[in-house]
């Protein structure tokens, strides 16, 4: 929990800074007080725990208490979670608990959609680097929470050879020579493609993941026949919860959605404070 | 600049960490090459400066020439910077670069939007804390170049006194008064109210600006009525781009938006990179 | 209190560094001892819940009782806190802990001395930003404790409009518009002047503040005058504690006072440690 | 310079946070200005360099030419330094570098001042670990400027055996016994001393150094004849400029004083900004 | 090399932290000198660019010029590199840049004797998790220098199933369904065997990479025949430059030597510094 | 301990990252276990308080219970601690303790053996500055565990006067001079000396330590016999464990061996989890 302490940490620096002048000023000291936090549409539940642990950060003595699991699928009123303990604290985590939560739960339920739209397929729905920068930790989660699952963490843990990688190398075949002398042996390496003759080369070459980028869906039917199971199979590129379950349908083992983080609406949540 | 030199630090760490491996492995060392950031679609421009500290922080020989300014209107389609500089650099650059910079042009795009169904009106248009955990500078520096307004930075830079810090006080005039006695004179008191009566006590308690807090349009318009100019006044709450209009013709002078920052889509944009 | 944990863990880490060779070399282990701080002279307490944490961090199992609240007026011999717990624990957290309570306590007792001077007036005092680079949060607050309020905590939470502003604007008038349309709307617009028609000129710009900048009491009782309660009044510079009762009898509303954080002199407190 | 580099990133992030919302706000953006640092009173010129730093490290083009060399002896009126560049850069970096530089200024201005009052006697005048938390080593640097000398660093550095270390250990040549074992052999082992006795006691135990902690002069005196330069001798506690004459008189090497970090009083410079 | 410059950041303040004495109190200011790093013994010569790095870091006037690239092959005697510049600069650096760059040469010699010993199979030499805390990233590229290849970077991006996890999932195939299930497809599924039925089961649940742990050379000659070819196979346990070759006989893909980085001997090399 | 929880959260954080996936995808939620430190081999125990600190850091509700002291001297298959909780958090604080204890152990046990290889002499062991860059604290820690003594720890807390320093301040006795009167009083002056009459002059500049650096056992002796205990004696340079018993045989004080620390191979340490 050391590297979210930190995300939590510094969300709490920005936010309060040299202090919550207003609670200072208004709120009596040691006034203990007790709070709802509240789901005000339907959502997919993500990040309970962090939630709880800013406010644990703030005040080790808040007491936190989640109703519902991750993943639990919320309706519009349902209590997500009890807490008690001093008011001023409460006050002060409030909004950063908020922040990441509706934003985690936002992402949840944004892939919830979009792997019930490839239901019955054998699809995997898999996210992309394109997440909140400082955050990419807690939305990969999500995603996971929502059904998902997780492409490569950022540069350092997968080969991805794309077209400019292959205009450097100087080829396609070379390129995936190159990486597979070069990185762990615990990594697979994918190959980005846009043609059928691209995708007959990564096959060749070895490759064990082809992603087919931005290709109709008579193309990647026609790759993934090209294909035959021999490498895993990504789609990538226009994918919105309209087109995938086309995509989906052509058979592909893989569908990697931007949108997932960098499009996900916050959810409505809210905390109510009484005493 | 050292604060956003953290953040941008934080996030190319968050994505590079131990290496851009594939990189490392198939792109030969010292090539140089040319890119271009190009609008996928039509968009307000903001964060072109801090797009290019990434380039520079990861390497200070890449060179970074923006063809736009801040604010800009830009069409799909158009060419927004050229970059030159070593390969390598440039592909390491790439996500972090554009993931920063199609947050803050959606932010400024939605809050353009925003700004636009006000016209005509002296309605400012201004966000809330309800930011990304990390980013809530370069959030309301969007804002501002989207045309709109920021509220306070956090908890520590204003005073706004809610209905649970009212009821922790015994009181909404109390409350007032002792902010008044305890913040810096640069401050002015916000109150948040719910009903006339609210409203009526908050004036009398010298409140500088009134917060009408979900009301309905008619009792908001009755607020500003009973207000008279002797404070400022913030709508907040179930604001969208269906009903700010209205809101604004009730003549308040401000209206909070926290969809300016919680649920706005990152835009289109894409690097493309030459030889 | 994570701010102020940053802080305290830096200026142990500053002593302490790799460790208390001393009390490393020369006092045997698990030897518990119980201590405690002694005020050496009359002072206003401010900063004991610092000084507590100093001791926390450095052992959990410290347990400081303080004898008196902040604000207290102690005299001479005092007996403030009760320390017990680890005796290498109490040495290590000793001097840190002396230093900011020392210098707080500094801070507090000056601000109660300039308040004291304008007793009887509704001045009042408040600190600048000349402070202790790294403990302007603690010092802000000693000057509370004293009895005095803050001003702003930096550049980033007010407008104080001096003038070399006016100059690079064009003009002071031109210089307020500005502000008024760029700053949320949290925040009071100061205006620095020097003469009667930047006064008047401020005043009919609409500053919500005009400081009066080295004004001799002449001109600043007719500043005062000319303003009449349409804005807030700063008196600011060569104010010391021969001057300030002057200062406030011109009936300004505030006084800023620099001296209150960068020239208070450490209180004489110290820790006897026995068995 | 890494370290002080860290130091007044601090400070800057301390003040500026999220902008200087006042010249964003008011000052045209790319307008070069000329400014001058400006002494208002006699007094010892530290730290020139590191208040230059902080202007360099909020704009890399700024230029900052000093006019004196540290250690200078300025007198009121004295321009210390021109400086060029951005008219924002300049005002962002004004105080935060004034207060650096007229914290140092006053610490070495005091030291001269003691040090003068020794003149004449062989007598060392040294600092003490009663320094402003986070700032030690800019305040031990500004002893050195003012002509003292440093005593230890921190308590990682030197051995100081004082009471509470005797108590613990069970007495005074067994406390110097283990010290001498543990600690490196490059560090002398300093024994706090308050009676003839233990001088006699810390002498036989082979003491490199012995502290004479407020004994009187007629005592002082005796202690320095009775150890005859066969360790050093450092005078300690009730030290003030009124005293130290008398106290450098009784023959003692060494004379530390708190004061000169923990009461000096801030040296008034100002920073004058033309265009 | 953000990440790179923070490691080396670290490690100047370690050594320098509040300054270099000896050279400040000896050595005049402004005084240029010229420094050779020298070859004491025949090595692979891993971490030039570090070692530059740490002279510039100190001083980014410092000219650091390497005659020989990386992985070269040094003789005793040969001269790595010439230094120029500010002579105190140089002395602060030359300890922290000799402690890194010794012990990644180091590193790579050892490996590539151990690579030499494998000379003419096919089997790869990688690295384990068993590195120095803190210089993770630099001893796994000093691996590679010296003709290693890297096993995973850490617990995040690789799966590695090992005997505990299998025993708390209740079987090893369930574990490598679970975690095929969970992990991003980008990685491919390692299992830890010690007998002959476990690779058995390993093979059948479709282990990507099966780990011959400790076995003997005969059960390991076995393994490798049952697998044949169907996952990579990798030996580990029990490895030194003896026992090598024979493993690397039994036609195994991958050997693991934790050696390499945890017990690898500094190798000599001294920085001579003339004027 | 707030030093040594910054290297080892470092630590973590290198290791887990993201965080462990293997544990995660396989690992059942909740689950407790039981292990054991093993010694695999005999060594000198240095650094438990170390690896106990990892667990807790990464689950304060771990219990960790040491079976030996440091410094006890362990044989083949002795049991060193006994740890307790859940198993999760006992995987993932596994290698970083290993990594730690490993390395700290097999530094006190190398130490033991040149302190055995010395014993009946005078001689005290000590340690250099060639550590590893970011754990210096740990391995001087574990050099004074083995029985050695410590050097310096950085270039900040001794003076030590080389060749390079002399050439650069124009000879041994000036360099001497400028010393003494720059460092604080609580510091021994030492000289590198590599001749006779080196020695003779810094004897008769008051060196308090003279440093034989890299002489002959012949030269050695006649150094040692020219200073006759008028300052300590340090032999360093080409010191093995072959050849310390002559060196020390001498009569010099102290001998400072780098290899303590660049060269120590990691102990075999494993840790078995069971249920």
């Amino acid at each position: 929990m050391i590297g979210i302490d930190r995300i939590i940490e510094n969300a709490l620096l920005e936010d309060i800074h040299t202090g919550d002048i207003t609670t200072q000023a208004v709120v009596p000291e040691k006034r203990s007080a007790r709070a709802q936090l509240i789901a005000k549409e339907s959502m997919v539940l993500a990040g309970i725990d962090v939630a709880a642990r800013v406010f644990v950060l703030v005040n080790p003595e808040v007491v936190f208490s989640a109703r519902f699991p991750e993943g639990a699928l919320l309706s519009a009123g349902d209590v997500i979670a009890d807490i008690t303990g001093d008011a001023a604290s409460l006050l002060q985590a409030e909004r950063v608990a908020l922040n990441l939560l509706q934003r985690m739960c936002g992402i949840a339920t944004l892939t919830a959609r979009y792997k019930q739209a490839v239901a019955g397929t054998g699809a995997k729905v898999v996210d992309t680097r394109k997440t909140t920068p400082g955050l990419r930790q807690l939305e990969k989660y999500a995603v996971r929470i929502g059904g998902g699952n997780n492409h490569r963490s950022g540069l350092y843990d997968a080969v991805l050879i794309k077209e400019n990688h292959i205009t450097a190398a100087g080829g396609l075949s070379v390129a995936v020579e190159r990486a597979r002398a070069f990185v762990p042996h615990t990594m697979k390496i994918e190959v980005e493609t846009e043609t059928l003759d691209q995708v007959a080369e990564a096959l060749s070459a070895g490759a064990d993941i082809i992603m087919l980028d931005n290709m109709d869906l008579e193309m990647m039917r026609r790759a993934v026949t090209l294909i035959a199971g021999r490498s895993l199979t990504e789609a990538s590129g226009g994918v919105s919860l309209e087109t995938i379950a086309g995509i989906a349908a052509t058979g592909v083992d893989i569908i990697s959605v931007g949108a997932l983080t960098h499009s996900a609406r916050a959810m409505d949540i809210s905390m109510l404070l009484g005493e």
